[in-house]
């Protein structure tokens, strides 16, 4: 049984769940033993504790030029020691043109079927890469376990069967018969979906995996070689993906460099020699706009990018004003807003809002946000978990600077005590009131725990300052309570016309933050946020280009 | 009945057609009066010079700023003396951003219905749009007819259709039901296809419906407002069909200003100034390789191009050289070599080739070819019907300039009488021989009727000077004549690889230069020839973003 056959039921029904839409997930994400071993969590803490200090040794590329690795764990701030095989720009390219010519020649199936394969041997690893996770981008152990683990794989899936569904939408071969009188003229016609040739995938140092494998997956089934550039604050989870990729392409008598790591550190990095590189057709990007509009204004390659936006609460009106302040106290706390989808900007008109039990206050409301994210962050059962840790020394300083920026604090940020890990880097939540006027401020993005509260002169201004910020600055995410229907539809007209998805009322167990796999577009790629979309049938076909030929039968 | 439903039938075949990509064809490419009406002709003849030296009034876009046209007729040599209403760049992108929300909120059944209908009443005006088309572009009356009547509808079709199967893709709305244990996590979830907003289509001078209907209909179909740009040289035909559309959209209560015309003159062009325009999101544009890639190069606007190539015919082995030098002189002839996807360079072996006669040399084919040109040429049936007039006397200097060019002048170029326009510009192939090692002669586009026979070591050398070629240069056909299986292997891989679609062994009436709708895709986007393709998925679904939203059940 080819791994095609073996992979084909998972194959069509997550194809049904892209177009369906609905709920679909073919990995599990609460890490049970019952699913992933009784012993997966303990042995991979044991296999990750084993690999600190060492050659990652994993990888199927041969003579690295030098070893290296900086990454630090932000829950411990020690540095992990483990060293990666680094190679120049030109022998990772000379290897990627080389490997690209046995990979690009293989059938659309047989690609799915190793990729899908490679999922599998990645979701062995699950606890391994949820602790590599935490200990590179200061995830809490559910959410590493969780995002690089069963919901990276998912959008991987996703990729996957986008690109393999966009393979197959044309004929392989065609006779076309045109009646012309007395005879039919008849040509044998064929189409290939001919790959764009080396990928280079760069990624971020907050969600390793998640970001990075939609890219990777989407060039790989489309017949791309790839080679993946870690951020070097947060290599580990991407060089296990990474290493079981090659595994199975050497199983399958495949050239292991058709999937590469590219390491370097931070003081002498490689990206823009990779991506500026001649023979490299495609680049995928998820990290701060700056660089991701440089690389977009690279000539002559195809590039995804997931940038940075400033994202909007819109509160117009609410049924239950506790139960919203609940619901944003997490969104804002979940992982201290270092997920690109936290919000940043609440904006609320000056005379309050109506609720079920009457008039809020704008006073009312941001005691009622703050007593939530203060029950939060003190509840030690959840609070150290939720925020989990700081990945970047600049976003504790921008956290702890905020009394700097001409606002009135309502809510200062500490650090909070992880009973796991005392030196631990975190940042709670500060909020701060801005006056609509101060556009400066709140027009750029803020990146950690950081809630700006915007006192509008009414919803239209709310509704017009969240439009304006997201196509001027790009947004990811958009929420928006109200209780009015005509106000309700004038926020989503208003917000799909600045692309930008909006989630109306969430209360409970569900947040703004969150973007499922097989249903929720991730970034859009319609405003400055990012141009490329998780996975929008554009995030595949940009990959490769349909050419045919004919001859006469 | 909706014009949606009366269309729906010509939907689903087209749509069927798009994905079989076998021959089919909407609207019937011979002028046939059963087809289009026993008066058609006559009728046609009498309209368009009821045209000339007047007001063009047919348009719905009040209060012009001024009236302008300087349309020349290639056959007469005489200006056409219609004039068009002008606006400034502002009033028409003013207009356009009004239209476009009455467009946008349209369902893409209404768009669909309104379109098709438009094309309907297009193949009503199919001899009048080719008594426009001679006069403009200065082809032969039959190429006239089909190309920008029955072969650009088909293409508008297809661009149609395209576009309604990607809206109509994703559901409009479900629920996303997630079992989390103990209850289900359910939200209602909505998405929607947000038009990107302006699109400015630019025409071309030689091919002025055929080659921007794809454009207009894909950015109109996806729910854009479209400002067409004609060339100066060639607006009557894209005037007809503007109008035609705006009546269409008058009838069904939509601001015709959803699809303007906009005029200009050669030495004071508005094209950069719609191009720059900060509300100009989309842009279509044909024509010379530099300017296609400064427009490219804007930031912020999705750009589709074709461009300029360096056609190539591959001649390794043959059966029937008399046959394929036939083919080929035809090739060469049809419109004067004034088609994008008209050949160019031809590589042979310096020491001939195979055939089923015996051995062939260099001369031996060379003449057959010049044979058959000057047969086709001086055939008064044929001749002046086939190659029709010389669009831009630019073109004609350049063909009469040959001899300036370092190489060996095997057949003159010389004008040739038309019978029925004795002042028609016009122009007979000519034919030089280049040596392989003069590449800065050949790898440039000589546009016109040129034909540069380059002598080559051996095959493999004319494979890897074609695949040069249009990797660095562009193309957009590539002809190849081989007997041997593995040859041809090797030249469809090469040039794939390049994302040139390769026309093998062609002979009889089917020509390398043609492209047919549904079934071709025309330029393959993947070379400097061009970025875009009609009509692969990708041509309409970078007009528009998928934006969801959502909320609790």
């Amino acid at each position: 049984m080819s791994l095609f056959e073996k992979h084909q039921s998972l194959i069509n029904q997550a194809t049904q769940a892209l177009h369906a839409r609905t709920f679909y997930a073919a990995f599990v994400e609460q890490p049970l033993p019952a699913v992933y071993g009784e012993r997966a969590d303990e042995d991979a803490r044991n296999k990750f504790a084993q690999l600190l200090g060492k050659k990652f040794e994993e990888l199927h590329q041969a003579d690295p030029s030098h070893w290296l690795g900086q990454e630090e764990s932000p829950y411990t701030q020690d540095q992990l020691g483990i060293l990666y095989p680094a190679f120049s720009v030109d022998t990772l390219v000379d290897r990627s043109k080389k490997a690209y010519h046995s990979w690009r020649k293989i059938t659309p199936q047989d690609r799915a079927g190793i990729l899908i394969e490679s999922l599998e041997r990645i979701k062995a690893r699950f606890f391994e890469i949820a602790y590599a996770t935490m200990h590179t981008t200061g995830q809490g152990f559910m959410m590493a376990f969780q995002a690089s683990g069963p919901h990276a794989a998912d959008r991987a899936l996703e990729a996957i069967v986008a690109g393999y569904e966009e393979l197959t939408r044309f004929p392989v071969e065609t006779v076309w018969d045109k009646p012309m009188g007395k005879y039919n003229l008849q040509l044998k016609k064929e189409w290939k979906a001919v790959p764009k040739g080396i990928s280079v995938v760069i990624g971020c140092s907050t969600f390793p995996t998640w970001n990075s494998v939609p890219g990777i997956y989407a060039s790989l089934i489309t017949g791309n070689a790839v080679i993946v550039k870690p951020h070097p604050g947060a290599i580990l989870p991407t060089a296990i993906v990474v290493a079981e990729i090659q595994k199975v392409l050497l199983e399958s008598n495949i050239d292991p460099n058709v999937c590469q790591l590219a390491v370097d550190v931070a003081d002498k990095t490689i990206t823009k020699a990779l991506a500026e590189h001649a023979d490299v057709k495609l680049i995928d990007f998820t990290g701060n706009s700056d660089f991701g509009t440089y690389l977009e204004s690279i000539k002559g390659k195809a590039v995804f990018t997931e940038k940075t936006g400033v994202n909007s609460v819109i509160i117009d009106s609410v049924d239950d004003v506790d139960k919203v302040a609940a619901n944003l106290a997490f969104s804002l706390s979940l992982y201290s807003g270092q997920m690109c989808t936290a919000p940043q900007n609440f904006y609320i008109p000056e005379s309050g809002i109506k609720s079920s039990a009457g008039h809020i206050t704008v006073d009312d409301f941001t005691q009622k946000l703050i007593g939530q994210i203060n029950a939060l962050v003190e509840n030690p059962k959840a609070g150290p978990f939720v925020l989990g840790a700081i990945q970047n020394k600049k976003t504790s300083d921008r956290v702890n600077d905020v009394d700097k920026l001409p606002g009135k604090v309502l809510l200062k940020s500490k650090a909070l005590e992880n009973p796991m890990f005392k030196n631990a880097r975190t940042a709670t939540p500060a909020v701060l009131e801005i006056e609509a006027s101060q556009k400066d401020v709140f027009s750029k993005e803020l990146f950690g725990p950081i809630a700006l509260i915007i006192k509008t002169k009414n919803t239209d201004q709310s509704i017009s300052l969240a439009k304006e910020m997201a196509e001027k600055h790009g947004a990811i995410s958009c929420g928006a309570y109200t209780t009015d229907a005509t106000v309700k539809e004038k926020i989503a007209d208003e917000m799909a016309q600045v692309a930008t998805p909006v989630s109306f009322n969430l209360v409970g167990g569900i947040y703004l933050n969150q973007h499922a796999a097989f249903s929720d577009f991730h970034v859009t790629g319609g405003n400055p946020a990012g141009n490329a979309s998780f996975t929008n049938p554009d995030f595949v076909t940009r990959r490769f280009t349909w050419v045919g030929q004919r001859e006469l039968v």
